[in-house]
């Protein structure tokens, strides 16, 4: 962990450094996946059956890609009956809040006759990447297939890799919570191939989500422009801004909560109290005592973790601002003021008993976020990632007459004749005098 | 051109082929462009001069890679008074249409105490690629500019390639209506780069947008994660569904005005007609004789253009979302009862008298639009590419108490520890009885 004071007179390359650790990161499978995606367009269900055979471990005759409706009913069945619960209140929350933003068409007819749109519609059909292995979320599912449920995607295909062929009765539960009955038991690059360009098996979608390992965010960047993807996921990030009025040891679980995802994920404390911030940092060593992933949490944190003492909060929104974290937890007195002065972050967390947690799981607002820093251009997964909009431009003779010389006159400096004709016959025939 | 009949019996296959024809075009240019980027990333301005000279032919000192504000006044001081009137008529119709796209933020407290939000805020700067040389447009120009100005992005920084040194009159005056005040001398992948990781002479920007040839679109590509992007342009592209009412010579001129873009463009009529489409294609034959750009236009119609007939507007609308074009013209009666069918489509002209030139230029929607068919998931460029979201929950005690345990729940079921004690130490110290 670092330890930063904004008063040093080396802060400014120390803080430099924490950002450039983060930005530094290159991966280097760029031609295994070009094979990877290659094979599977040439090949189809033969190289996707042959990667999963030498990946996970797993025999797949060409009719177990899919996994069956009676397989998903008895894995989920096995899920406990709280825990289905939880599923619920999760699903529901995450549903409504989702439904919110679904925004309205457009339309109005202007001065000049014109009838301008935008209207908003659904894509067709969806690919869900789903990790497998140590981070097969459950949550995950819902974050991620319920926006383009509630944007009213029809087909929603979800790929999982079952390594040694072990079905997670969790993330099958959170699929059928959300309805999502098409499932197949493929990942890794191969997977994101398959639902690109499709295979016998698979048929093609045109947008691809869902976190994976670096042969899936690498897959995700080569297919990019043939389908949509989000955002290439990087490892998870949490600023957390906290006074001394804080009990330290809730603020040390909401830094390890973080740094237990992964051994590259980030935890940085921000607070204007020296000696909090050492209560901060003993209850960090307390905790990773009995934590189950201490391991991972401590590698994190020795890594990646820093705290930053500031001389007031102006400062630390200017140094959250650079940050642009993934995660923003505000645990102070009117946190509303502090998040105000914050233009770039993920997602927020306001007040003393706001964990980031909630949003993890039953806050509502989704938890696929911007990493990375990527929070200065880039937005949370929601429904606008399952819509498109198309614009429309309605006029008859009236409207062409009051905006069509114009237009002409700019065809013609662009010396595109056609579309000057285009504009200027149907103005001849209404009777247009050019000057 | 292709002439197909939906009742032929091998029309499937010729269509499949259409459709195909247009999706191959990979770009060979992913090392080149590969070597530039790091090149750009190592020397700085250095290389982006090296880059300059060699492939515009511009020897540039340090000072000159931004071009003056002098020389922008000088050059753009060139244009007629006319056609800066038709700039600024643009311009407005441009701004107006883009303003009213701007979203509202979201914030409600639900039943279970919690408040959450989602905030609209814009980039904090934003690198706009403009063409050299043929594809040098001035609406271009407005079109990427405007909507990043009406979001209230704060810096625009622009680049367009000079080959030889000259500078383009029309498009500095297009910055200038913009209020775009930097602006490089630099193209191709080297500028890309020089946007996405900064150079001594460029300050970086957090998302590239504009079109360019495959150079920059694949240097687009590769920097996309560390900044984001718009969509990757490929060539344009028009569908026009007449009926026989219409003046064939219109039609054809609409035709010819995407295929001059590009020999790659294509342009497809669908009329329910046969009689019609031989007036069309014949139209189109005799426009050619005359049209400044018909070389051009005469290739892209011979390799990429088709008339198909159809049986009933149902069977074309059915086409059109196969096509997902991206303009779409509507030369029908009572031309939104066809658009309501129609899905997937970049943007929409509809009427007789509503050429996709308008749009091109005055109409008010943006010009940028999605290509190849990937109308089945983006959409055209607008205020939310330079827009981006924060998510926030709030809540104290009860709100914890209320959605908390759910949280608990599907926290320890993912084995994830900390986030479980991350809100159950809260909520202990809130009196919780786990059951």
């Amino acid at each position: 962990m670092k330890r930063l004071h904004t008063t040093q007179s080396d802060f400014e390359a120390d803080f430099a450094a924490l950002l450039e650790a983060r930005t530094g990161v290159e991966t280097s499978v760029t031609e295994p996946v070009r094979d990877i995606i290659a094979d599977i367009r040439q090949r189809g269900d033969d190289a996707l059956r042959d990667y999963t055979a030498r990946f996970d471990r797993l025999t797949l005759s060409p009719d177990k890609i899919r996994i069956g409706a009676d397989e998903i009913a008895r894995e989920a069945d096995r899920v406990d009956a709280d825990l289905m619960e939880a599923l619920n209140v999760a699903a529901q929350r995450i549903e409504v809040f989702h439904a919110q933003q679904l925004p309205e068409n457009l339309e109005y007819t202007d001065d000049a006759g014109l009838t301008l749109g935008m209207r908003w519609t659904a894509l067709d059909a969806v690919g869900l990447y789903v990790p497998g292995g140590k981070a097969a979320y459950p949550s995950s599912v819902l974050m991620n297939a319920l926006p383009a449920k509630v944007a009213g995607v029809e087909r929603i295909a979800m790929c999982v890799p079952c390594p040694d062929g072990v079905l997670n009765p969790l993330v099958l539960a959170a699929a059928r919570v959300c309805g999502v009955t098409e499932i197949y038991r493929v990942g890794g690059a191969q997977a994101v191939a398959a639902l690109a360009y499709g295979t016998n098996a698979i048929a093609p979608v045109d947008r691809i989500v869902g976190p994976g390992n670096a042969y899936v965010a690498e897959a995700k960047r080569q297919v990019f422009g043939h389908v949509g993807i989000d955002s290439i996921a990087g490892p998870s990030e949490v600023l957390v801004v906290a006074d001394a009025e804080n009990n330290p040891r809730f603020v040390a679980l909401d830094l390890l909560a973080q740094a237990e995802h992964d051994e590259l994920a980030q935890a940085v404390l921000i607070t204007n109290d020296s000696a909090f911030a050492d209560k901060v940092a003993a209850a960090v060593e307390a905790e990773l005592k009995t934590l189950p992933r201490a391991a991972i949490a401590a590698r994190s944190w020795a890594d990646h973790g820093a705290i930053i003492v500031v001389r007031d909060w102006d400062e630390a929104a200017a140094i959250a601002n650079r940050l642009a974290p993934e995660h923003l937890e505000v645990m102070l007195n009117a946190p509303e003021d502090f998040a105000a002065k914050v233009r770039h972050a993920g997602a927020m967390f306001l007040g003393r008993f706001c964990p980031e947690a909630v949003g993890d799981y039953v806050g509502g607002p989704n938890h696929v976020l911007p990493t990375s820093r990527t929070a200065r251009f880039a937005s949370g997964l929601s429904v606008f990632d399952f819509l498109k909009r198309t614009t429309s431009i309605a006029t008859g003779p009236d409207g062409l007459r009051r905006v069509g010389p114009a237009g002409v006159a700019l065809a013609r400096a662009e010396g595109l004749g056609a579309h000057a004709l285009s504009l200027s016959a149907r103005l001849d025939e209404l009777g247009w005098n050019e000057r």
